[in-house]
């Protein structure tokens, strides 16, 4: 799809399981205007909409040309709807989330999943046809896969879902998505935590626990975090053999635990790497803590557009 | 990049490790002429260059536009080049392919790697937007990746190596790439023959002897066949996951065993699938034997054609 000008300011909204972030975000990328209010996670789906509703009016200008919404789950942007999703936010799977939103607000409005909304701020611009493997590590392992510049979204809108590959070092554990022995079940906060103390290490409520452990030279939490880190480095190495990114990203809570994290990721990637792709390297994301109400505003220029008062195809 | 319209026939050339198979293929994806030789291999780049040509001339008619090729190796079709590849053929990496055949020939060329020109003919047309997961298992295994209907090359055309992600079941094992525990490792024809004999089971020489023992119910050849099929489909149905495919075929020699190798491999696809895929099954190739030739004469179609006489950029 070719990239659509918008000359007028886009309401940005990065929807999350607790809160909501808005944005009016101007042609340049500048933020002209925020707001910020609580996810009413647990009043269902329609209060969800109205929660984004309100948040897009608090920061739309005059003449704000249209509504990007970067949302967990996984999204169809061309038809609009939460495809699946998991309970954090009650009934949110099936939810047509882009034409309840135009109905609401009277405006145009582009979905997508937000990590992939956030991982397309890593591109420069329409122009760059970058291949781009991009990692998020946190509560789960997700992801966005771009090709000559343009973000994956495959069938249903799962592209991304890197969590869900098979792991040598999760062999035999269950996954959340109820298959067995993947990435995410080694990999992700609660599986290092809950790893860490698999090994004999005493129980942490959460992942930093875990991580200031390491920091003192606990052997058990040192262990769980570089198995963690270990198996996603080989995950994303191999996936980088399958795809030939051009940039590797690996962004999220889980990698902020520092340099212990890094260099077993960093080591265990490259040990994967076929000889053409020896330079790559595994990167922090560039993106601030701005990255998805960002990428949220600037999806309109991609995405099929879900306009109030129709009910037919998108544009 | 856009389909290129091309109303005269073109020559299709796939390069093999033992021999070249030309095709001159008309617009409408008849087969007009046909010529095979055998590949030069132990002469070196230059005598298979040669070859090629002599291949192209057999088949070539009055007014054929160009000239494509499919050949085994990572393929750079933006440079023309041979990334880099086995000794197969002896001293094909970075051989100038592209260049080296148009100057023999005087028509402009283009390349890209086998299995991916054979992939391609898996999608209908132009207009196809699928995605397709395509893996090719026989001595190796390879592939390739297409999103949104356009076949991925990634960087340094190395897109496509699915037999490089790590397997569970190929833990601790060496690859022919230099890592250890990659699918390939456990997976490919070979690997299939190596397994039965660490098993237990008497030493065999190829692959079809090994799938003769399963058939007459030898415990050994069952367990590394099935072993080897069910690390395609753990590692292909976690691709699946990440790339969200509309379809996923898997071709090469060694699923011609037959239904012991499907049950294996459909059933550890299908457990590693996310819900939203439920109903995607592998399955194998609608093309013949002709799949690499006619997709070979598809490439300059879609790819950077190298002109004869000039040394500037492809067009």
């Amino acid at each position: 799809m070719t990239a659509r000008h918008l000359d007028a300011p886009v309401v940005g909204l990065d929807l999350g399981g607790t809160k909501i972030a808005a944005a009016l975000v101007g042609p340049d990328g500048t933020v002209l205007a925020r707001h910020t209010l609580p996810t009413p996670a647990t009043e269902g789906a329609e209060a969800v909409l109205d929660a984004l509703a309100v948040a897009a009016r608090a920061v739309r200008g005059h003449g704000s040309a249209a509504i990007g919404v970067a949302a967990a789950g996984v999204i169809d942007p061309v038809t609009g709807t939460v495809t699946s999703a998991t309970d954090t936010i009650r009934g949110w799977a099936g939810t047509a989330l882009a034409a309840g939103l135009a109905v609401r607000t009277g405006l145009p409005v582009a979905c997508d999943n937000d990590v992939r909304a956030a991982a397309a701020t890593e591109l420069d611009g329409p122009d760059d046809d970058a291949g781009l493997l991009y990692a998020a590590v946190g509560t789960g392992v997700g992801g966005a896969v771009a090709a000559s510049g343009r973000m994956l979204h495959g069938a249903a809108g799962i592209a991304g879902h890197l969590g869900h590959l098979p792991s040598p070092e999760a062999d035999g554990l269950p996954c959340t998505c109820g298959a067995t022995g993947h990435l995410e079940a080694v990999a992700a906060g609660p599986a290092i935590t809950a790893h860490c103390a698999r090994l004999g290490g005493a129980p942490a409520d959460r992942l930093q626990t875990v991580a200031a452990r390491a920091a003192e030279g606990d052997p058990h939490a040192t262990a769980a975090i570089t198995l963690g880190a270990r198996a996603t480095g080989r995950v994303l190495g191999g996936l980088a053999n399958a795809l030939g990114p051009h940039r590797v990203v690996v962004a999220g809570g889980v990698p902020r635990i520092g340099p212990l994290y890094w260099d077993a990721l960093c080591a265990a990637f490259a040990a994967e790497l076929m000889p053409p792709l020896r330079d790559l390297r595994p990167r922090p994301p560039r993106g601030g803590a701005d990255a998805a109400v960002l990428g949220a505003a600037a999806l309109p220029r991609t995405l099929p557009l879900h306009h109030p008062h129709t009910t037919g195809a998108p544009s």
